[in-house]
């Protein structure tokens, strides 16, 4: 198996947050990392996140830059009854297609606002949808998210977004997830920081991230060891493993205080 | 004061995260939420958040897109001793610039490690500044960030970027701040949506957002009018007011439950 994976092909993502209310801090923005998790699960590189307002022509440089770029392009916001709403025609614009009512989607509103007084002109908006795309089902509040080409258009509300993702899971092309293994160090990255260096040179078949947990004003740290590859993430593995060990029989020897 | 709002320059900002576990989503990303907010209070738009990975041509592209674009651009992750840490690196590439030990961090970095075995070959790393910046202090593990140009680089560890920020404030341009007011509307977006949109093209010298609020499988709305006009605010929000107030009163003569 490992040894067929060089010629396997990487599934990359981008991912675009639409909504001024990100820019402005009044909503925090947990989308990103609701799909983060979610793509790496399934062995999809998430390789950026843009955040934009909602301004046409940056969604549409954002859209378009990103999807020439990485196999998928998953965008969250924008796509409600209301006049802010401007993905639908963003993404038209993206593509050079046009927008309008889509009877599929109208359908589902229809079924979901039974009487005609409820499926209000605003309700309408969310059946506009860019031509020649596939719907994206919404199992909790029915107005549909949709695909074009290789962009997946998503709600903004976090509930609504995580049923579309789900829905949209089993379309997606996954890749070989990558694997990780987590080492606790009880020290701080300035005591381990050039060893770990060292490690990860002669490991360079992993990716070895360091990240400081802060205690109060001092430092312990996560060795976040990360590959395709299971046997090349034991062997990496185990040495940053025997690293700490030295690095902690040193400190020992040493008897001395140090400030991480 | 208002009358001369129109000549007032706009102060903007893009946000750069840098770092492999928020795209992998190990770790959530809460800074630039936390500089949204810090910008928002002091009257600069920020336009753009990008997340890019420990990729020194990414983090260039990003930086470099982003500081032609806008008056500042904040950085967060990868100014620590270890390996993935690249950032002081990759803004050297992108203003084209040398990176060296610098007296004034080694200075600063001496006082905290006071002892010359304590002030680890990865701890120096830290640092490593690009020629030309400035440094930013940090009040609380010590270790500085930088400026360069119009680009300010903040750590990743958020209490750390917090204090950083606080003692970037004074050095910046501050435009006049955004007013806003939020209406809260018990009606869910499809309701009013057709209405506010009318009441968004009457005032288009505010800004009206208008978000959802799930409540089970039903929602309400908050809508947020804002402005740096003090009297366009007030005059939109008596509009949105008015507006919610003749819908009550349709729904209540109405007798009729509606969908949100």
């Amino acid at each position: 198996m490992s040894g067929e994976q060089g010629s396997e092909r990487r599934v990359t993502a981008g991912v675009v947050v639409i909504g001024d209310e990100i820019l402005s801090g009044r909503t925090r923005d947990t989308n990103s990392g609701t799909i983060a998790s979610f793509l790496t699960a399934i062995g999809i590189d998430l390789t950026e996140i843009r955040v934009v307002p909602d301004d046409q022509p940056m969604i549409v440089e954002a859209i378009n830059t990103l999807r020439s770029r990485y196999t998928y392009v998953f965008t969250t916001g924008g796509i409600g009854p209301t006049h802010d709403d401007i993905t639908a025609d963003a993404v038209g614009a993206a593509f050079g297609v046009p927008v309008d009512l889509d009877p599929r989607a109208v359908e589902i509103l229809k079924g979901h606002y039974q009487r005609p007084e409820d499926l209000t002109e605003a309700r309408l908006r969310m059946a506009r949808i860019p031509a020649g795309a596939d719907l994206i089902p919404n199992a909790l509040t029915k107005a549909p998210g949709f695909r074009l080409g290789n962009v997946f258009v998503m709600a903004g509300v976090p509930k609504v977004m995580e049923v579309m993702l789900q829905a949209i899971g089993p379309l997606l092309e996954t890749g070989e997830k990558v694997l990780s293994n987590t080492v606790d160090c009880p020290f701080g990255e300035g005591l381990i920081g050039t060893a770990l260096g060292a490690v990860a040179a002669a490991h360079a078949d992993v990716m070895i991230g360091s990240y400081p947990v802060m205690n109060g004003t001092s430092f312990s740290t996560k060795l976040v060891v990360r590959s395709r590859d299971p046997e090349a993430l034991a062997r990496a593995t185990a040495a940053v493993e025997a690293m700490l060990a030295r690095i902690a029989a040193e400190q020992a020897a040493g008897s001395r205080p140090v400030k991480y």
